[in-house]
């Protein structure tokens, strides 16, 4: 008996993924693309009665801020940084001979002021900083772009490259804290309206190291982030396809973001992984998009 | 007196680009990235009539088929590696460390399997070639996505991370040349219904080092590469905006893409860059889009 076809393998198949030899790496056709537009514009609409500020930052980052950040404390396995050829003609010479004989050239790549975005609102916090203190009631903003983390894998819900799309809330601590129970509502109503299944739950980062474990019971105890789960893989394997993260004082310290009062500036993000959220929507309402409930199809692109 | 303020000053006074700290690494406002869509759409309804397959990359590609293009050969200076973190405990501590006396940190990080995309065209030729001989009348694909190249510049032309639609033919050699043919007039066509002056002119890649110069001279005396020029940073400075590259069999041979009838395919592709194009029609029509030209509000957005 030959064993079942993956749900990757599927998407492989149907031609909404293409396989480019690297594990996480896939292209898309423009169907999956319709999809992933749709999934966008129905999470921007959730946003657009708070009239957030819509920014869009490139797929990479100044790597000062990045280093500033405290993502490599926390998350040094996930990040991608830049590298680039700074060499002379005799460099280039020994970098092509190396390539020739299949030996390892990328040694002498040296470091670019970039580092890909980790997560779309990283490149954030620091520009809005150099704004000085927030307005009163403080400010809310909209991003998306595509993220890098290096964590290669077989299952088509977790990329190495991806899309989010986030809203971003900077205030003082009750106007976040508000902020994001509304959105743990908002998005729940979303994925209700998109007829998946799901759980809400408390949930951690992906730590590194010995002093991982404290630091993800130390974020659950405080109910710092929340996900909204799926079964997309499989029917035992749940995949967060929102995460409504509640950061404290964490980046307003960080990067002296201040309220309009002068105290630190509060943070949280909404996120939404849009490739996953397309992913999760193929897998339990099927391959032929023209089949999908209407509620479904109008949710996504006004459409019945 | 005080100097003129440089369009990029403009750009970022007018809030349209958001300093990041890095050279040609710019946030955008939701009102550059209407326009940028705009842009995109008119370039897509372009090659509608070719009927191209639609496919999307992310950002970065397979470090494997980048080493295999010849990128390295003729532009190492330009292409960004992306490497990680892979180390242990003992490693992560050893970082921090360095991180913290503002010493160097990133001679540990390690060469993934993943290159920053050059040109949106590059991780297309070899899943084409997996496909297998191409079919009669061969094929045409419509790509877009981010780019990188490593030219930290003032010019706000002249980013590191980029935008570029792409249509890429491939076929047999006369097949390919008339797609080229046929593209430079509906290239210079699109430009002139957005009412921006522009000069169209034999061109070369920038080679690097000593052989350089050799292979820019054999690019130009085989009129391989025609661009679009317009007058963006200042008007005695053209800046490409569409460029228009025939291959002849380089990418055919490299990867082993066949026509229907088993010979070497040919490849063309051509481009447009959506931020230089953004740019140019700020520059000529002025930073008010409400009072931009009814033909070249129709032409982007289908208004008027």
């Amino acid at each position: 008996m030959s064993e079942p076809r993956t749900f990757l393998q599927e998407l492989l198949d149907a031609g909404l993924f293409i396989d480019t030899g690297v594990k996480g790496l896939y292209a898309r056709s423009g169907a999956f693309e319709h999809l992933i537009s749709g999934i966008d514009s129905a999470f921007a609409a959730l946003g657009a009665p708070e009239r957030p500020e819509v920014v869009r930052f490139p797929p990479g980052m100044n790597r000062r801020h990045f280093e500033k950040s405290g993502y490599l404390k926390s998350f040094p396995q996930l990040a991608g940084t830049v590298h680039a050829f700074c060499g002379s003609h005799h460099d280039h010479q020994d970098l092509l001979g190396k390539l020739a004989e299949d030996e390892d050239w990328t040694g002498g790549q040296a470091a670019t002021d970039v580092v890909l975005t980790p997560a779309a609102c990283y490149p954030l916090y620091p520009v809005v900083a150099q704004r000085g203190p927030l307005p009163k009631g403080g400010a809310t903003f909209d991003l998306q772009s595509y993220c890098f983390r290096h964590e290669p894998s077989d299952d088509p819900a977790r990329m190495q490259l991806f899309r989010m799309h986030e809203i971003v809330r900077l205030g003082a601590s009750d106007e976040v804290v508000e902020f994001r129970a509304a959105w743990l509502e908002r998005g729940q109503a979303l994925i209700n309206r998109l007829e998946l299944p799901f759980t809400l739950d408390l949930a951690n980062d992906p730590f590194f190291g010995r002093g991982g474990k404290l630091m993800a019971a130390g974020q659950r105890s405080q109910q710092l982030k929340f996900e909204l789960l799926v079964p997309i893989r499989n029917d035992d394997q749940l995949t967060a396809c929102l995460s409504f993260n509640y950061h404290q004082d964490h980046f307003g310290e960080t990067w002296g973001l201040r309220t309009h009062d002068g105290d630190v500036a509060h943070t949280a993000c909404i996120g939404v992984g849009l490739e996953r959220t397309a992913l999760a929507l193929i897998r339990h309402h099927g391959f032929d998009v023209s089949a999908w409930p209407t509620g479904v199809r109008r949710t996504l692109w006004g459409e019945g």
